[in-house]
């Protein structure tokens, strides 16, 4: 598996697509718009009078969430404006929208068009002026020359590794049965992940903060865990009944095993106290805000408490929410063929789960500043 | 016909796509190499070390020439630090690939991996750094904020209007039995061709003037006109001899007549006079450069003289050139049943019209650097 080339969301906008099948992502941007909010209130303080401002959005894949995140900067903006009541030149804002190369951009450039245009009709004059680039590429490599940006947002994308650890792709070491960390996994494997988290998340704080204007912000939500033990995390259980699906395609002659045993998932849920170890070890950025938060399997399930009402129907909403995000990877390693049944079963599974408990997304959210110690004189800009 | 949603390159890479047949536009790029090294030179000079240079293709489509433009300037500023005997921290280079958002950004995208590889590989430590961003979006609208860019290249692109003039498009005035300027081509549609040149440049410059830094540079290449008489330009018997192709469709029963006459190219290739005169009134820019070169119909006859050699070679090389560049619009005009016969009859007409006369692409290539009367203090930049 080739991350960068085979990692991305199911195109396109049919049933089964990423961009038809992403309430869950939605309802994290939306829950943590406060965070978003306050960071963006920062970076334009910053700012000079009719100055810009550039914001990157890390993962944007391509479906409505995608422009809900440009919607919701902008509308902070115009708030900021309202403060001043529009006695300042209105800031420009320069949107990137950053995936890897597999991401369906053309499908989201073809729907910018529409989106100019309500927001035009909605907010009329508050909108600043804005404009809105495409950024292919990974975020565990350089995306921007120096000091550019003044704010970084990712949302459900720093889960996901660089690469599956060497030692696992190669099958040095195996975790036979499973597609990720789960109950039987050695301790040896448990380890490449969590190493291949550190070096990922430690490269990605120091690739931006080079990035980053002095005071630069990022907001980044991801799935995290929330189970002290590493072996029973959430994000295990729910690839654990994916794993048991495939399983069952094994015993029924389906797949082979081999395939299973040398299929891993570029993904490590850390904990909140992993993750600020890595931050506190970079010295790179103050933490404004960290906090992990809970949303439902069934993303359609927006009820609090234990109970889980129709698990069947969560069970079918939970699965398509995963099928949206892991079929191109599972289609590319298992072929193409597997896949309706082996949701169908994952669907059963996880139904079968929630009937007798009601595990959750564990989702960081996280809020960092730049810290810097000047390189360059006071007034140096990148773009001069 | 809407142009921003319907004008584009034909897409992906197989036989009729744009990617597999631009070399006419290739050979336009190569021919206008020194214009724009000199361009970059200009730009380079005016750039503090480990600064950013930020170039934007506008009209870049997708293919082997959109990467052509970025190797080209990665050169030039490779020859530029070269000069300088690499004394200087290297500029890092933020390209932005613009073109309407019907483009196939999802090729141009999974191609610059291997074409970063093959830079890497060729070029060494002579590169430097760089950032690719796609940038969809009509260059008849503003697409970056206020003095953000260094340099902005076009190729082939300008002849392309905003849209038909109104009256045209409405049906108001009528051009029967052709799609653009010919000989029977009433003088009234002459003018609303010719003013929809004027404004649509006009507003061009204006646009990118904003969006140039102070003496920003601009390399625009784009087809034009040799033949003083409108009428008889050259661009006008390469599409009056597909009108010509549609005239037989028609008259064989197979294209209503109404549908020819009602389709209009939003194209004009004007004279060096008439770019000329645009550029001094807008008083925005001075004139490094302004030149008129031929290239053949035939992309793949590199011959001097006025000799085609293989006249039905050159009709079918020629069509399928054509076919790349405007398939989508006939396409959504006269439904894609016609595609093949029509061009097939096409590359006969071309083949007939060139064992008369070797007739050739105009093409105007202008080298423009920005005057600014300074509007914010001399050390405004727009990201700060």
């Amino acid at each position: 598996m080739k991350v960068e080339r085979d990692l991305h969301m199911s195109h396109g906008d049919g049933e089964t697509s990423y961009a038809t099948n992403s309430r869950l992502q939605e309802k994290s941007i939306l829950k943590t718009r406060p965070v978003l909010h306050k960071a963006v209130e920062a970076a334009h303080a910053s700012l000079t009078p009719a100055g810009t401002m550039v914001v990157a959005d890390l993962g944007c894949s391509s479906g409505p969430n995608t422009l809900l995140v440009v919607s919701e900067v902008l509308g902070a903006i115009a708030d900021c404006r309202e403060e001043l009541r529009g006695q300042q030149e209105p800031v420009h804002v320069q949107f990137f929208l950053n995936d890897l190369p597999g991401n369906d951009f053309n499908l989201l450039f073809r729907s910018l068009e529409l989106f100019k245009n309500l927001t035009a009709n909605e907010k009329g004059e508050a909108v600043p002026p804005y404009y809105i680039a495409g950024l292919p590429g990974s975020f565990y490599n350089r995306l921007f020359p120096d000091r550019c940006v003044h704010i970084f947002h990712s949302s459900y994308c720093l889960m996901w590794r660089s690469k599956v650890p060497e030692e696992l792709s190669r099958g040095t070491v195996e975790n036979e049965g499973n597609m990720y960390i789960w109950e039987t996994t050695p301790p040896s494997v448990v380890k490449l992940h969590r190493e291949q988290f550190q070096e990922d998340f430690s490269l990605f704080l120091r690739l931006r903060h080079n990035e980053l204007v002095s005071s630069g912000q990022m907001v980044l939500t991801f799935l995290g865990r929330k189970n002290k033990d590493v072996l029973r995390g959430e994000i295990s259980y729910l690839l654990g009944l994916l794993a048991q699906a495939v399983q069952s395609l094994v015993q029924a002659g389906r797949v082979e095993k081999g395939k299973l045993d040398s299929f891993n998932l570029p993904l490590y849920a850390p904990s909140v106290d992993e993750v600020r170890e890595v931050i506190q070890q970079s010295e790179l950025f103050d933490i404004n805000h960290i906090q992990l938060f809970e949303l439902n399997w069934d993303p359609h399930d927006d009820s609090d408490g234990d109970l889980v009402l129709d698990s069947v129907q969560s069970g079918v909403n939970a699965a398509r929410c995963i099928r949206a995000v892991v079929e191109p990877l599972i289609a590319h390693h298992f072929g193409g063929h597997i896949l309706d049944d082996l949701f169908e079963m994952y669907a059963q599974n996880v139904a079968k789960h929630l009937q007798k408990v009601k595990t959750k997304y564990p989702v960081i959210v996280l809020s960092l500043k730049a810290r810097r110690a000047p390189k360059h004189p006071a007034n140096h800009s990148c773009y001069s």
